[in-house]
């Protein structure tokens, strides 16, 4: 199975969409995880609302170049996730985006988790587009030993990042006797 | 203006999509308000997630096959009216169903009601598919003075059973010196 | 029907509504893209609470006066849209502002929203004033056919932005092979 | 002040409105306390949205009729309470109704509760409409000592069955060494 | 009835307590209206949960004391308004406070308005202890003739200002050709 | 510290109480675990809002009565557990009982739970009176080995419950190779 | 990639497992959506509260048992999905079941969808374990073209269902003209 | 008893831990109380997402190192409380952290609040770290009579307080005849 990592180095297999710019500073942490992880992706503004053709053929399209997983992001009443999901067998995760437009983030919440039984859509917490970057990455290393690893070792690195502010409290006079 | 009742009388105006026919026992109530105040309709199951090429045909061709206001149905996570109203520039009316999947009807209602700015979606009460037809009947009315005085018509019906019912309380023996 | 366009833009078919003059700075959106399609309107502060009479007066004389649809934005117990919707058999447009002594929003929204069967109100998204004359222009366009030119050319010109935007978010370094 | 009391045994001053016959069930209870404390009342039928002129009337008259305070019940988007407070310097007292058309009681609690500062509703808890009735007693007590007093022996009452009702767990072998 | 108003000039009807000074910015307004109309108040801390005795000694002590109403503001799990309504027979009279410690005011307000029946309290918005105050004179109201025209007068002031800024908004050249 | 048991077990050391025999098919969950776990109890109705002075009484008098811990339940707006708190410096368990004339149990959740920095009541789940039982013996066993040996116990029992109903499950065909 | 689905019928690769026998007929929807799918599962119950060792345990061993997917259904505060994400690389779906100890399913919802960056949980609507074994279905088939083909097909035959749905309802009356 | 008092003030009994260190501003407030209460405490980050195992062996070492109460705080899908309360059989006190990605709290009070039966956890308000430093400290003195005087004495401060701020507040000239 060596060849996949090649593979996904030389294509792109996640593809990051939004509802609007205006959620890119959130998405952008979904790209961000990938770099970080080594998983080539591409990230455009596709309107489910504004440009319900561009939604259609993008997600009609996206299995045929080369997509393995769809991260949608976006805001209030949040359709663009749920009409990809309806659109393409492959993997959606959607984001949740608390919009300026957002009632608290609730609307944005329901309107991609409560998808029909049929249509899912792997949904995250509000504003966690790293997650679902991160869920993108564990999806592909099914079949990927060395995205594995990396999320292994991604995980490693996150509890020794805990333990070392543990130390950190310690060294400031907190009291701990636990080790 | 008066050819305009007779046009409609002779043609389909209003629309009526649901996501499943689970749907049909609320969605029907706009059926008959409709059927009741004269208005031809049609009426069809449209799912937004697992028929996403039929709602593309259906909210396009809506306006060329001579529809004026579309109504749409559809619960839990509810894409189907705004979708539609991404699709068309007519008027789209949307009713939050309370289905069986729904989280108390608010997935519904905050699905269909927050839209984002450009793509308005005329939101009624949950399960209110009779306001629906009415809301419908009255957008209509606006050119159509015979569909007007049959609203004025049924508006004073409503009061008079309200006044009718306060006499038959008093009548039952509930004291009220109020005429 | 080539006679309609030319009365409406002879006389005010919208009457735009707010409780309070606080509510201005939201409610001013309707109006603003009222008049980017050419669609004369007039603006005015009706308070339910503090001016029951005018209410009364204003729904009670809204059809005479030539209006063929009412906006009505409120806040918090909001019963404006619903009262004139109960006085009016004109459709009524209802906007839930977020007011200062408004619960996240909830209150306006369900108290537009839920009305009873019989007296619709076509409620929008929270503070979506925007998309409150939206639906004004879609409802007039059904019997305008200049009107609904300018609101498929709106709906292409939001379809062109996001376009726009996403060859900008390309042009930013942003990388994507779906064009 | 010893007249007061005879006064208003002689005439009615609570009046008991409701926005629908399918409120009584709810509304009774209302009636129920107030006769049982010997305060008069008449109750019927006034709907804010289907009959808005009898509201008008209702709520504009009630001072002059004698009433001295006005108890409403609706449900849903409930407008009744909030506009006869509108309408009238009487206290009003609000009772959100669970009507089958609401989203929990949430729509019908919201809409009366969240009255803007100059026109308030004293809101009593989903369905409590004895406990309205109790308040319009406490309102009327503060210028009656014959109903202070039945409201004294009423709160000593509710005391005596706790403490009975405790007895009685007790003597069902329920262990308690407190008396 | 013409010597109440003389009384009540010389003796505090209205007792007004919040549960921490924190909560005075608010609970000022209630006292700020009944100076408006001409009825005396008092005004103190009375903490449910850090000085039981002295919310036991003050709502037991308060009929006795000539108060015919209490207004009682706290947040969070807001208990003195229900704990003063179980220990007098007055009126109370509850605003719930949006305190730093409260969620989005969910907690303030249904733990004053969900009272169980037989002991109510008149739940206003939250935050809206101008409407407590104004509510307190409504119910002083009732046996106050002098009162009730400082009150008929207060809504007509309402009505005045809301017409005031309705011609305001047009001549600044807002249009409308409703007057 | 082998003399705390042995006192525990001659002496009451847990009150229940709650606001309504209403309230007992619930509570009695904490009673029967208590049993289970050979922690003596008392069981009685204290209602905060129809006997202030009986809530007073018992709070005031728990400690020196011996008790260690109360257990408070209540529903609506629950106002026991909190206000036993503000009287007693023991630890005071609260339970949110989802009764008739509770909102969905929020109101019981939030009237407990959201009490001010000071006055602490450790809050169990909606209805969990069973847990409140299992903290309180957790409380008691922090100074009883014995108590503290059959904690372990229980929980070890709930373990192997869980890993006999699997064993049932992969006996009825559902498959499974993890032990 | 040929070889993939091969293993695949060979080895169970997906893991369904729930906090309580209690969720079993939810639970048995994902196991049979992936039968019907031609998916090996295991299907066991692990609850993290009662049995955190066996959730350790399973969370750890479950990649090298060959696991590429874990569905974990749990009600309330369901902490089963997030601990096994915290536990293990693999893709974690959560299931969240409204249990009878739950708030109308807000807290199973909320505390499986709320995770923390670092740590995705693939969140599915209320109850919609069915789409979790569509989900596990689809993160397989970005290896699996045998089980993508699977998932096209259940994917039209979805379509094809609404579709006859909708000829029965024109079958039966229902008036459309749209085919 | 005289020895315990003694030995808490030789060892650690209150073990304070959160999800990470941005809680630390939260939790600090219970370690705060703790020190003016005379009760050593430790405080660490556990992380029961990103340190599993870190969380296994901290909750069940926790009763052999000493420690007789857990007080956990977490915000988010909150599972450190409930987690640790599985691990071990002492009292566990959660905090509902309202962090950065919480949904206005809710996330974080009911995946805290509702624990399923068998595993209770204490929850306190939404971010009162204080409380929950109480709580301990009320939990620890159902075994020791010198803190139980500390809490008698807080609990006489707090009443003190809020005389004072009654005082003060007459002495800025609020009007008041209670004393």
């Amino acid at each position: 199975m060596n060849h996949q990592p090649q593979i996904m180095n030389q294509s792109i297999k996640v593809g990051i969409i939004m509802g609007s710019t205006s959620d890119l500073p959130i998405m952008q942490d979904a790209a961000d995880i990938l770099t970080q992880l080594g998983v080539d992706y591409e990230i455009t503004v596709v309107s489910a609302h504004r440009t319900p053709d561009r939604l259609f053929d993008y997600a009609k399209t996206a299995a045929g170049r080369g997509l393995k997983v769809v991260i949608a992001g976006a805001g209030g009443a949040a359709h663009l996730p749920g009409m990809v999901a309806s659109l393409t067998h492959l993997p959606v995760i959607g984001v949740p985006v608390k919009s300026s437009n957002s009632i608290d983030g609730w609307d944005s919440v329901l309107s991609i988790l409560q998808m029909p039984n049929g249509i899912p859509v792997a949904t995250v917490a509000l504003n966690a587009a790293k997650n679902a970057g991160l869920l993108a990455a564990q999806i592909l290393s099914t079949a990927d030993e060395q995205l594995t690893q990396a999320l292994i070792d991604y995980k490693n690195d996150l509890a020794k990042k805990v333990i070392d502010s543990a130390s950190d409290m310690k060294a400031k006079g907190h009291p701990s006797k636990y080790e």
